[in-house]
């Protein structure tokens, strides 16, 4: 309690689970505190369409302070949190300031997964920031306009090859975006290269992409993303990632593929506070780096400190773990302002934590998707459609629901990306480079 | 002439010039080439929307490839032209490759002018690029994010004064675009800090801001900005710049502003390529860095070689200087396709260039505009209007328009700035920064 009184919520991370935590303590008698080191949240989900010059940075995000300007019992906080100091009930931030809580919430999600290989990143960089989107789009788009200057048609071809790590909702995603951003948008811009003639290759671990899916959506969106142009390899690991290729293995046998574009999304850990977190309290990490919570969504011993969303190692009823997904980071948080309120409020305790899994879904390309709600399983525009649908729905909230309705519906008709710019590139672009 | 006996037009820059020239070549018989080192147009006009959160970079850039790609006469040739061989008739390129011309139009702009005080720069930074406007979009953002978790009562005024060097009609709209950021947009984001108590200060060098337009325009646009809080220093000139204040003198007397942001709009000069040009055409540049063009747009003493826009100086029908406006160079790049399609097809030279001035206008904020045309003057809303349907029609070519009006309209209605993230910044965001 603070001086006046009032319990002090403190929230790390404003992502789904701790923006979702801070809305839904709207009403309740508490101070709550959101820390971020960023001024905005993202929709994560839709990041590949920034990747892919669909869709703006700023139409998939929100600036915190905007979306908790009327929540009087909320501030925001720009500050990284470096630190925990538990006896003492203390954040600690970059720049030294303490924040002081009587309730904890954790929630600064996942980063990329390079399963110890730290030197791939810069060579295949992932899709969690607005940089890393602004980034991979610059790579993306600075390859075609490479190949279209490079007269070896061997080095042509590199450039012309995209290699997409891992069959997950994002690779899958990546590779059918890259496919059309080829095939349809950049058809005609070209002069001395047929960007339609670009290879784009899912190497993917599992037996099909997309292997969380029902076996037959799996082998669905499959069949749809080889039908698009896109290669997939199944049962591959990745061993070595190169400026000019990527090594994998399939069994035994080893191969190469030579390009020149490579994206990271084979996986994911959470982010290393969780391991300053659980170092704070005594408690250990899984593998990837999450903290167990109980029912509740506290850590176990420390009733007053919650970790939710990716950082999280939660049980579903089912006994098999929860999943790092959206709408499970954003029930957690609803239900952890829940707890906090009941708590406060001297109420009893509600009812463990369940996820209720409204469905997945993941798109392919334009007009293509797949679908699962339940026993009820659907593909195509359909699915697509749904899925549009969902994702506006979302970014209701956020006051771009129109914008970015109205630019999907725009790039739909014309086939057009708009948002094909190249910039803040990290390594050379054709022109500064010898050919 | 090449092989196949085409005449071959070298265009290096795709601004206003070099585009709208190698879009009027459509039907001549050349065969086209535009060099850009960007692979995008930048509507520069609107950059200062970006700089203030009110529009996403690709709301202003349309890729110069989508634009040409219907044009069959036309190549684009992502490359940074650094020299010319003038004997032989090459551009040459920053990857060491030879761009052979018959007629060559060099049009790369103008850049930030510090008069020699480039220390400014980092401190300072202008409004010229994407990168630059996302630049100062972070610093202003970031301004009141430390204000807001700042002690020290004089460190927080500090951190909420905004200094805009230069009171031309880029100065003017980006102080009442922060203006309103501060008084209406952000209104109510804030707990620590009131952000309408933000110091905008605009150091001008002349009795008046806009002091190129008639002396009652120039006159309202003041009053404008004062009733809008804006505060305006006239005549003075700005001596000194440090990461924390502006030091100005006017007349005799030295003056010091505490500011932790500062814009620098008070003058461009050529992009360094004119020099490089005149060099290997063995003319000389004029103080900012211009190339001097005869009447019909040419080099002097070389009549395939072209000089356009902000690069080059011309003298209009009334015996003055053209300014560096984008009408100016879009009219030039229209003339001057019409100068090689006539040279080419053996028709007699076209008249001198004439520069049709059609009016200037300048915003100043939401609703307030100055515009004059011929002997109309006129402000306020009516102006404002005027200004957003010209600017709107512009764009229109570049696909982008419906996208920004409907931005406009929804900013106008909910007084929301949508794009306010802050990203890449190249100096420490409060969450790095110790107190």
């Amino acid at each position: 309690m603070n001086s006046g009184g009032t319990h002090r919520v403190v929230v790390v991370g404003g992502g789904f689970a701790g923006l979702y935590c801070v809305r839904a303590l709207r009403r309740a008698p508490v101070e709550a505190t959101l820390i971020d080191r960023r001024n905005f949240h993202l929709f994560q989900p839709l990041l590949y369409q920034v990747a892919t010059g669909g869709l703006s940075p700023a139409n998939i995000a929100a600036p915190l302070r905007s979306i908790l300007s009327r929540q009087k019992n909320a501030r925001t906080l720009l500050a990284e949190a470096v630190g925990f100091d538990v006896p003492n009930k203390h954040v600690l931030t970059a720049d030294g300031a303490r924040i002081p809580y009587d309730s904890l919430v954790v929630a600064t999600g996942s980063t990329h997964h390079y399963f110890g290989k730290n030197e791939f990143e810069p060579l295949a960089p992932g899709l969690k920031t607005v940089e890393d989107a602004t980034e991979i789009r610059a790579r993306v788009l600075a390859a075609f306009e490479r190949a279209e200057r490079e007269t070896d048609p061997g080095a042509r071809k590199r450039l012309l090859t995209f290699v997409v790590v891992g069959g997950g909702p994002t690779g899958v995603e990546m590779a059918g975006a890259i496919s059309e951003l080829a095939r349809h948008t950049m058809r005609q811009d070209f002069r001395a290269i047929d960007p339609a003639v670009a290879r784009v290759v899912i190497v993917d671990g599992s037996e099909r992409v997309l292997s969380q899916f029902h076996e037959k959506l799996s082998r669905k969106a499959q069949e749809t993303l080889v039908s698009m142009g896109v290669e997939v390899v199944n049962g591959a690991h990745v061993t070595d990632v190169k400026p000019d290729h990527v090594i994998y293995k399939q069994g035994t046998v080893q191969s190469r593929i030579d390009a020149e574009t490579i994206v990271w999304a084979a996986g994911v850990k959470a982010s290393p506070l969780g391991k300053t977190l659980a170092d704070a309290l005594g408690v250990t990490v899984d593998k990837p780096g999450r903290v167990a919570v109980g029912p509740d969504c506290s850590v176990p011993g420390h009733p007053d400190v919650f970790v939710l969303g990716d950082m999280a190692a939660q049980t579903g009823a089912d006994g098999k773990p929860l999943p790092g997904l959206a709408p499970v980071a954003m029930q957690q948080g609803r239900y952890v302002a829940g707890v906090i309120a009941r708590r406060v409020k001297g109420e009893t305790a509600p009812r463990p934590f369940q996820y209720v899994d409204k469905g997945t879904m993941a798109t392919i390309g334009r007009g293509r998707a797949v679908a699962e709600t339940g026993f009820f399983r659907f593909s195509g525009l359909l699915a697509w459609l749904a899925w549009l649908f969902i994702h506006i729905l979302y970014l209701a909230q956020f006051q771009n629901r129109v914008l970015v309705m109205f630019q999907w519906f725009w790039n739909y008709v014309t086939k057009n990306r708009a948002a094909r710019l190249i910039t803040g590139l990290s390594r050379p672009t054709p022109a500064d480079r010898s050919p």
